[in-house]
């Protein structure tokens, strides 16, 4: 098992040195001979038809090459992943002269340089009959509103139960009934390295360097946009500045790329722009929950219910539905209830596809259920973390399934609780602004697998993860698996897990990430907080492979048994004699070279293991905020963060701990700033306010580690984990500094104008 | 076994359309952001020391990069794969003050640009101590000759002997004895595409894009070279138009241009241009060759006896004395010998030190026996083709083992001469020219392995192969191998194999090679004709794999046995019931994405199979010329050209032949043009002459197809087959056209002065 001194080190992460030195191989500096450069051209209106599309004047641009309309793309179709219950697409198109938002693309241009694209992309002449637009969820569903695809009659894609079907009744016959509705603004990942992609191609194959999280999902899903079997089809993402879900899909303006360099047989790059950012990344989380929490006379949690209605923007994107199904299926969080059910529906509007989010779905369901305990506690007159201690599911209690069919697998939930509590330090007052603490918990779904289930949910895709892990005739260690890098750190902890249950030095591991023609096949890649877990674990099972084979080896060459061998440093020798020793280098040059290796043995040192976990892993935490409110402009400041984390056993604190501090900044802009606005005629009107260094306070995080009993080495998830708690611990803040508007905190971004509204208007009023 | 319709086809070559539209991925067309350009310095004297070496005028030069010095590359050198025994050398400095022949490198020059490179190198102020030169085999032989290593004592690197013992008893009571001396001429290869690099480093990872045969084993001495981890060093060869043993090698220039790269952590290229070539690139063949043939009354062979010695040039190369080695053990040829026996040594001489050359030492032991057999049927008056079969193997002679410990496998000799015989037809004569008909047989080791027989040989590397055999989602397919392209049609050779033994269209297959990072582990690579051997055989034992993993699914899934089940096209069903089925892509899809598979049955559809074969596989042949000589003048002409071959089991017969017809103009060149001739005091004196359309007559081809028991598939190799006949079958028409001369054709070329001056000088006397 290695000498147990790589895993838990808190190593420095090796990828910051290309990172911070510049040599990163981001897509935006890839310069291939030839290169031509894309602009595109995106509907300025949010609801109509294109009927008429003029590129003549475009064409009296110097160095354009090519135009792309909707014309000419019109087999060009991306398939959706997650498909849900009653869901018509199955497949979009990446041009389409039916427009249903804004900044959906209508034409592209391909031109010698970006100038000269740019150019050209603004003499494009379109002509439009426009509709009425439909923008929100309760417009959406109004029986009066346009429809966006006539032919079904309705806005509504999906409607589905799940949990028990006498929730109702549970919540009708309960003491105390909490009920609000809740809602959560549209958001957006910003990831540091904007979308981009370089597509070139050589007349046979085509290669496509893309900032992705998953590169064999692109690869897939460009085969089959543009009809080439996927063996002609490369997908190399060196590194991506960034993912947070935003990564997860291929785009239709990357296709219309790929199309172009297929066109042209030359090389094509684009790379997103911030306008670009807001209306064609996809965003996230725009939805509307009613909910209720029923308690009886003790506090006791007895019932949940939840009417979630989520937005799916334009038309269902890759992942559709599945965001708010996630939100449904965690929605009872660490706690004991009797009964729980959702109704889950999307709706189709005229706005921006919806998409993946760190967090997907979780951080809603987390503030609808958070608030609701909140709310509960201040109507029973309970301390908050007393109601949660008293409803939380105790370790005694794990394993176990929820009403909504998560099986939690191990951790202390109380204990987290209580871990908190102590170290929360409320800070000082006196300067009028209102202040107040919130509290969250959370239990977070990570590594996304098993195939089999994934296949029984709808969604096409296996959750399995693969490692290679090679020791080279020279004993320098190779790792490769198809996880994806996006800045996370993935590298070095891929590389502590090899160089601990190898035995070699941290410095001899190589990690291999993101080129499709080279890491092994990820059907989804590096999403859902499952790297570590099911990517590691993969490797973890590689490396006791290759133990044993050098075991076996060195037992042949030194004729002993194998269990007379020990490990000494990288040498394998008899025990208690290091006369009669290997070094690995010795070993792994006779397995390369096919010398004297036991009979039968294939020759080589690569063993490669395809880990498909028997069930998701359960990762969870519990988060406190401190904020002071000011009541005359309706800012609120976090003054103090404290979170309290279990994620399974730590490859590298240092890293987990940065992961979590991550994602709670993204909380802390979802709770307070960040929100794609929609005019009522579908404009997107927004100075999108990611928050700084100034909004973001010192955050104290303590990890606790309970191993997973289901991952090998026992690793949980910790990419999300961040951003889940936020919204609700500042939410509950909020209401705690001001107990008269608490029940009407009930929306996220918390904006000044938002609390000034709510501070100064009657309920039921509208700003 | 596939549909059989792919081996055996005459598909046009894949890789045509790429190398005919000028699509090849040729070194000198690499051009990556920021390349510098590299020029080598090279000794303009054969033998001496560099005392000064200055390089300030060279740094006027606008744009100059870098200068490296013999200093300054103190520590970097190139191992020896093949040591003979008694080699003193292991390895050599890339540079060496110590100079030891006419274009050693001295001096690395790196410039911007290739002209500013060029200027800044003849700028280079170079300083030696002169030292007398040794020229030829004789001379470095000579007790009085200067010594290259003087620590040694002697030019001679290794002496040794093999065979029996007794040789020499066995001809000295034999009743004739032919004794010749022969020679053969310094000859070197010629591919279109000269030796290139171009050598790019990010600070952690060296990338070497070069025309090789064998990109592992330039990772492996870059590597060890350059003081790098080979996880650190990737190699990749997209193409090498033409290799000819001439790219098996990493050189000098080459590492110094790694060198560079890593110093100026930027890429640099690097071209061999014409003058490089001729004395930077390994030669090959100059030996001398003391032989007898000891026949008895009857004419049946009865030992065969030779004194090779082998010129190694300025130091051992890589390869050493290997090719010797390998004329020495083919040297008894297709016939029963009851005695053999070699000396074989090695001498150094201030020459570029010499390698490997298609044919690899098989067309000297040609030359020497097959000249030896006719002048052995001359002087008895037997006509040389009835004294052949007379001493041929028969068919159930085989298997059977030569007295050099050669396990000939299977095939019938005496069918492929009689064939010949029958194919052969005399031109006419009557324009004054001599006119003569040749013959010559052969059998040559091909598919080289085992691993365990190369490591006893002294060989430092393994002889296995390994194939990855992939079936994507959408059920193309992709070949992996370890083997290299270089232009000799393996690309389509291993699609037929993956097409024919899988069961999909050719088209669905594509083979990728060439990349250390993607493909397998290969020690040796594409050399000694064994690249669809071994790397074939592997292939074939991973097609058979994936077709049982693709059985065992669609059993499981179709609830049927498999032997209940049948393939029907891409497609697997219950025997006779097409309703029953399942195609390949929903089996693909199945295994990759982890759904429905038996329980504990590995996700994805990928084999990955080594095979190391038990031994040689033996390919054979027999070669026809008929000479036309102008006694004026000395000019040799070949007017007729057969060849009957055996390589087992063709993959696609119109490779084969084009494999035969391009080495036999090779053959021809050896034989009548191609030299590189050095001056008494080591300066080159060289114009060197590749045969053209005008020299190389009609080539008629027929093969017979005796399958190896050896290799999986029954496959030999055909690459060499083609340059070891061609030299013996030309020097025994010249003998048969010039009787009087006859016991004096023992060298080649035969140039029309070589010619010209034994028609005119009495034996003895020189010209």
């Amino acid at each position: 098992m290695g000498d147990g001194r790589q895993i838990g080190a808190r190593k420095p992460r090796r990828e910051d040195a290309r990172l911070l030195t510049g040599r990163a191989g981001y897509v935006g500096n890839v310069r291939l001979p030839g290169m031509a450069h894309a602009v595109v051209v995106r509907s300025p209106i949010a609801h109509g038809r294109l009927v008429g599309c003029d590129a003549k004047a475009a064409w009296t641009v110097e160095g354009l090459l090519d135009v792309i309309t909707p014309a000419e793309a019109d087999a060009v179709r991306l398939p959706c992943v997650t498909l849900a219950a009653g869901q018509r697409h199955t497949s979009y198109p990446v041009l389409d002269e039916a427009v249903r938002y804004v900044g959906q693309p209508l034409v592209l241009v391909v031109a010698e340089t970006p100038e000269a694209a740019a150019d050209a992309a603004g003499l494009v002449d379109l002509e439009f009959d426009e509709l009425p637009a439909v923008i929100g969820i309760e417009r959406a569903l109004d029986p009066g509103a346009p429809l966006l695809y006539p032919e079904w009659g309705t806005n509504l894609v999906t409607d589905s139960v799940l949990g028990d079907p006498d929730c109702d009744e549970a919540i009708a016959g309960a003491e105390h009934v909490v009920e609000l509705t809740f809602g959560f603004g549209r958001a957006t990942p910003h990831p540091i390295e904007p979308r981009g992609i370089v597509a070139s191609f050589d007349g046979d194959e085509l290669t496509v360097r893309t900032s992705t999280q998953a590169p064999h999902h692109v690869r897939e899903h460009v085969a089959e946009a543009l009809g080439l079997t996927q063996d002609r089809v490369r997908v190399v993402s060196r590194e991506a500045g960034g993912g947070f879900g935003g990564k997860e899909h291929l785009y239709p303006d990357e296709a219309l790329v790929c199309l172009a360099a297929m066109r042209l047989i030359r090389p094509v790059s684009w790379t997103e722009s911030p306008g670009d950012r807001l209306v064609a990344t996809l965003p996230a989380r725009p939805a509307v929950h009613r909910a209720r929490l029923a308690l009886d006379a003790d506090g006791r949690f007895v019932a949940l219910h939840a009417d979630v209605v989520g937005d799916l923007g334009g038309h269902p994107s890759n992942v559709g539905i599945s965001p708010f199904s996630v939100t449904a299926i965690t929605l009872p969080g660490p706690y004991r209830f009797d009964r729980v059910a959702v109704r889950l529906r999307g709706v189709v509007t005229t706005t921006t596809p919806t998409g993946s989010y760190r967090g997907f779905g979780q951080p809603e369901a987390t503030w609808t259920r958070e608030r609701l305990v909140d709310e509960a506690a201040r109507r029973l007159g309970v301390d908050p973390v007393e109601l949660r201690l008293r409803n939380l599911l105790g370790p005694d209690e794990l394993p176990c399934t929820t009403r909504t069919y998560q099986p939690y697998d191990s951790g202390d939930y109380p204990r987290a609780l209580r871990t908190l509590r102590d170290l929360v330090e409320p800070p000082a007052g006196g300067d009028g602004r209102r202040r107040g603490i919130g509290f969250s918990c959370h239990v977070e779904a990570t590594g996304l697998g098993p195939s089999m289930a994934m296949k029984a949910t709808g969604m096409l895709a296996g959750g399995y993860e693969t490692a290679v892990l090679r020791m080279e005739p020279d004993a320098s260690v190779v790792v490769s698996s198809g996880v994806a890098a996006m800045g996370q750190g993935i590298e070095t902890a891929l590389a502590q897990i090899a160089a601990d249950r190898v035995g070699v030095p941290f410095e001899r591991v190589r990690v291999v990430l993101g080129d499709t023609a080279v890491t092994p096949y990820s059907s989804i890649g590096s999403i859902a907080s499952r790297s570590l877990a099911v990517g590691g674990g993969a490797l973890t099972q590689a490396a006791a492979r290759l133990r044993d084979k050098i075991v076996a080896i060195a037992a042949h060459r030194l004729e002993a048994a194998p269990e007379d061998l020990e490990f000494a440093g990288s040498a394998v020798q008899v025990k208690g004699d290091p006369r009669a020793a290997l070094t690995f280098r010795e070993i792994a040059t006779s397995a390369w070279r096919g010398w004297d290796l036991p009979e039968g043995m294939s020759p080589g040192l690569e063993e490669r293991v395809s880990y498909d976990p028997v069930a998701y892993t359960f990762a969870y935490g519990a988060h406190a905020a401190a904020v002071a409110v000011d009541p005359e402009t309706g800012a609120v400041e976090v003054e103090g963060y404290w979170a309290v984390g279990d994620s399974g056993v730590q490859v590298n604190p240092a890293i987990v701990e940065g992961q979590l501090r991550g994602g709670i900044a993204q909380g802390i802009g979802m709770a307070l700033t960040e929100e794609i606005v929609y005019t009522d005629d579908g404009q997107p009107v927004t100075e999108y306010l990611l928050p700084t260094t100034r909004e973001i306070p010192d955050i104290h995080v303590v990890m606790l580690e309970t191993p997973s009993p289901i991952t090998p080495g026992g690793m949980k998830g910790a990419g999300e984990a961040g951003t889940i708690g936020p919204p609700a611990a500042i939410g509950n803040a909020v209401a705690a500094a001001l107990p008269e508007i608490a029940d009407r905190v009930t929306r996220t971004p918390l904006t000044p104008e938002a609390v000034w509204s709510l501070l100064t208007h009657e309920p039921g009023a509208t700003g």
